[in-house]
């Protein structure tokens, strides 16, 4: 499983993605799901991924291939695309191609290959944009009324989100939220899990400003765990029947 | 969709149901899913319902029918069975055989007709116990290491449990962190929804000691859940990064 967040804010995007894949219970490993394509000043790409990984590493690596390929264009590379749209539609066309493909292969054995991604960016001149990319490459974008997209195991995680997440969040505080989102999710769930990947691409940036892995023994991320955990448990004793 | 919870402690049990179903998302409807069965002082069971409506109603109106047939007997009726295990093994029977009967009916649509329970009961001389019946019929029981069990929408309203269930947890307590539970879910997802019920059997009373509905508009419910708003937002702003 996985649990990939991303907030769409005044002030700049957010991004946190988990690393634990597993291909049945009993075998479990880390990969990196957030993937980051930049010309820093020019245009900042990043895609966070869940689903099979046979899916997600092959639509990342055509993905690659287009951008350096001799011939590429703004129809087949990202990093060329005239518009964060285009990068939604490039994206969602290798997904749901290479989703297909794969799915054909798994038929014989009677399973189901699926994986869906965020896609956040910004090119110069443009605007921030956030997308959830379906398996099927159709797509939709994080608006100012829902300013975050998960993908996923979404559920744990999104009370937190729901009441404190607005698009006027400073970043600040919009790190703390996809944190304790994250915290939520890996209490309740076991298949997602450390380290994380966290980063900040500040509006207009055009590059990713921040980046932080968060290994297991992360002191910091401990403290923050502990006083949520702490503050919950206060505010529950405090609160009457 | 349906959130429904039983707590298991060492003071009683604590069980919470909504009210909602819907068949289809432009249909929807208000139907008590939490079912008493007592003879106060000597035994009580209460069932909570998660699925096709149908499915649920046949099974519980078939449970009633076992009781008032005059030939019933241990075997048959949840009020003569000689155990909790018995009683969860009658439910567990019946559901399966009801699902079995119903999903004949919609395969020619090509649906599926399923649903589960939570029977939560003690009888004078026996100990409480809280069991969760599949589909299928068969179960699982509320232990001291996981005293809670949860049906339909269940992960919202899964992290506060998580944090704050313990067997020694008191009956007031238990009663706040279900009602919490629910609220989280309630924000989440529209297709669970008040009204509520609410009910809390003591140990050794072997009958409901208190049963609350909730209503939409309830003032107590909406106090509690602005103040858990707030502590969780106060919690949020004092945590560092």
């Amino acid at each position: 499983m996985t649990y990939c967040v991303g907030l769409l804010l005044n002030e700049g995007m957010v991004l946190l993605s988990d690393t634990r894949t597993n291909a049945g219970l009993d075998n479990i490993s880390t990969y990196r799901k957030m993937f980051t394509f930049e010309e820093p000043g020019e245009r900042v790409i990043t895609i966070m991924t869940a689903g099979s990984l046979s899916v997600t590493q092959t639509t990342i690596a055509r993905l690659r291939e287009a951008i350096e390929d001799d011939g590429a264009t703004g129809e087949t590379s990202i990093m060329q695309a005239p518009t964060m749209l285009k990068v939604a539609e490039i994206v969602g066309n290798m997904l749901a191609s290479v989703r297909a493909e794969i799915d054909e292969k798994l038929a014989t054995m009677r399973q189901l290959a699926s994986a869906s991604m965020i896609v956040a960016g910004q090119r110069k001149g443009g605007v921030m944009r956030l997308f959830l990319i379906y398996p099927e490459g159709n797509f939709i974008e994080a608006t100012e009324d829902t300013p975050f997209l998960q993908i996923g195991e979404h559920k744990y995680g999104k009370p937190i989100l729901d009441r404190v997440v607005r698009p006027d969040t400073s970043l600040q505080d919009a790190q703390k939220a996809v944190l304790l989102s994250m915290d939520s999710t890996l209490r309740s769930n076991l298949s997602v899990g450390m380290p994380l990947d966290l980063a900040v691409i500040e509006r207009d940036a055009c590059r990713v400003t921040l980046r932080r892995r968060i290994e297991a023994g992360d002191s910091q991320f401990a403290a923050m765990s502990e006083a949520w955990s702490r503050a919950l448990r206060d505010g529950f004793t405090q609160i009457c029947l």
